[in-house]
């Protein structure tokens, strides 16, 4: 990649996550130092300039003043309490065409609701979903969407997170002809909950390559390269993944079977500072969700992910798969 | 435990799982002959005497004569079309009085609606739910509940679940207060989707020593003694933790960090051949539910765990659990 790009700057929530703006700015700087991916800092502009000092690095990077942070524990609150923020600042730079992705360690709830206000659903989409690319035992990954961004969606709904998980493997993971599977509690056709028995029927009728339901103990085997879910299951599955594969790696340490050096790249691949970042499809323009806890290493992945993604455009595709289907309320 | 016992027979679905009567008739004669419980077998009784036989047990153990057995792949079908089923007739025996546990390896759906039938709710249950003990961190367990009984259930119901699992954790882990933790996607309160913030409140009303939420990453720490949820979440939960726990491990044996011999005692833990079964909560009488793939075993496990339960008889103390709370449908 090199220093001169075309593709409009990626823009970063200062404020957002446990640890900004310092670590925010640090991962700004390392991405533009190190990647070569041109960065637009938004938040409380006396703050943002002086960790840009601490870095020597006042002149490199582009700030834009917003007035507010919007706390960790927002849940989503009324636009208005959040239009002063980072976030709908942030958001609406990139609506306006001056960023080509937005950036955010902040609460996803927020994330999305100043998202969906200041960049815009794309053309047929009902609600955004969130997208993580989980390790597959097979060596590649799996994308899980909705990973939490709409946590009670319609069987509609459902079915267009089929069509926008997709669109992602296509663009992102580079699957020509993405598999996709519905999260339930059984294989059988007609197995699952009211939800599931619905988007099933809808997302069969759609132009995605149906593999059928799959169940809790398929989502990190590789069977399919797209697993549907509403977003709170995909929330709860997402956080359990973590958990579980970070349990397993104690338990193997703690009955003196290897070290935790050892076992340190294996549960590298599952932690969340890893992940560089959820992915929310179905805006006119690229939103990464960092995890709140991230560190600077993690925000500049983020940022060369966002970067990447803008560059690809898969939201155009995105947009293509989803005319004229499921796309009833 | 002594061969001679008050507590009537546990009733054995001879049919059930993919591997009956073989395996569920070896199982019930390990259960006898091992661990002295007594043993009524269900199903079609030719086939199961003449297993009885290879074990020369035919004169040990009593057999009740069903005509037909319950496919795995049923779900739930109209009660008229399982009446004559191995299923039905085991429940009828426990409802009549006649056993004080039912057994089944058979398909849970099609278990839950013969037992409701057969042996019926526990004064004020809307709904049965199942219980499953997961093994924590801490070296203890946690009880989630609902595992897969009831996919849609409402926001009173899953209130229920939260009263009949303390009373589990309390009959069956010997914990004297136990905690309670509602499965959701942020801990603060208000985070989730509908049905759970409507749960969050039933069971703050309720008399549940109440901890809050909980998320997917906390399933396996023992952060709580029981784990809330509705069937839909529960069932994919569980079937994540042992999916996730197996990737862990084979991750770390093709790493080469260890062997898989020695990797075997920890994914034990995990395996649902060992859990011995899962408890259907809010009935008149203890229904264990085995894995589908259940060898001789893990039968004799579940036959024991069912012996026990019906011995300790929890029902009792989850029926007054639940007087004056979260009985509204």
């Amino acid at each position: 990649m090199t220093p001169r790009t075309t593709v409009p700057p990626v823009v970063l929530d200062a404020m957002g996550g446990d640890h900004g703006p310092a670590e925010t700015v640090a991962g700004a700087v390392a991405a533009w130092r190190t990647h070569h991916v041109p960065i637009t800092l938004v938040g409380d502009e006396p703050r943002v300039v002086a960790e840009l000092r601490r870095h020597s690095a006042s002149g490199e990077i582009a700030v834009v003043h917003a007035d507010d942070a919007v706390p960790m524990t927002e849940r989503g609150a009324g636009a208005a309490a959040l239009a002063a923020s980072s976030l709908a600042v942030g958001c609406d730079l990139v609506g306006r065409g001056l960023g080509g992705a937005f950036v955010s360690a902040g609460s996803t709830g927020a994330v999305v609701s100043c998202a969906v206000r200041g960049i815009g659903r794309a053309a047929g989409v009902l609600r955004p979903a969130l997208a993580v690319a989980l390790p597959a035992l097979t060596g590649g990954a799996s994308v899980l969407v909705d990973a939490g961004a709409t946590a009670d969606p319609s069987p509609a709904m459902v079915a267009q997170f089929a069509l926008l998980g997709v669109g992602y493997a296509r663009a992102v993971l580079g699957r020509p002809d993405p598999t996709a599977g519905l999260l339930s509690i059984g294989s059988e056709p007609g197995k699952g909950n009211r939800l599931t028995c619905q988007s099933a029927e809808l997302i069969a009728a759609s132009p995605v390559r149906f593999h059928g339901n799959i169940e809790g103990h398929d989502v990190l085997t590789g069977v399919v390269d797209v697993i549907v879910t509403d977003g709170f299951t995909g929330n709860v599955v997402l956080k359990n993944v973590e958990g579980c594969v970070r349990t397993a790696l104690t338990m193997v340490a703690q009955a003196g079977i290897a070290s935790p050096d050892r076992l340190a790249e294996v549960a590298r691949r599952y932690d969340p500072q890893t992940h560089g970042g959820a992915t929310l499809l179905g805006l006119r323009g690229t939103v990464v969700v960092a995890h709140g806890s991230s560190r600077a290493a993690t925000i500049a992945r983020a940022c060369v992910v966002a970067h990447a993604l803008a560059a690809q455009d898969p939201a155009a595709g995105i947009g293509a798969g989803l005319e004229g289907a499921a796309t009833r309320p």
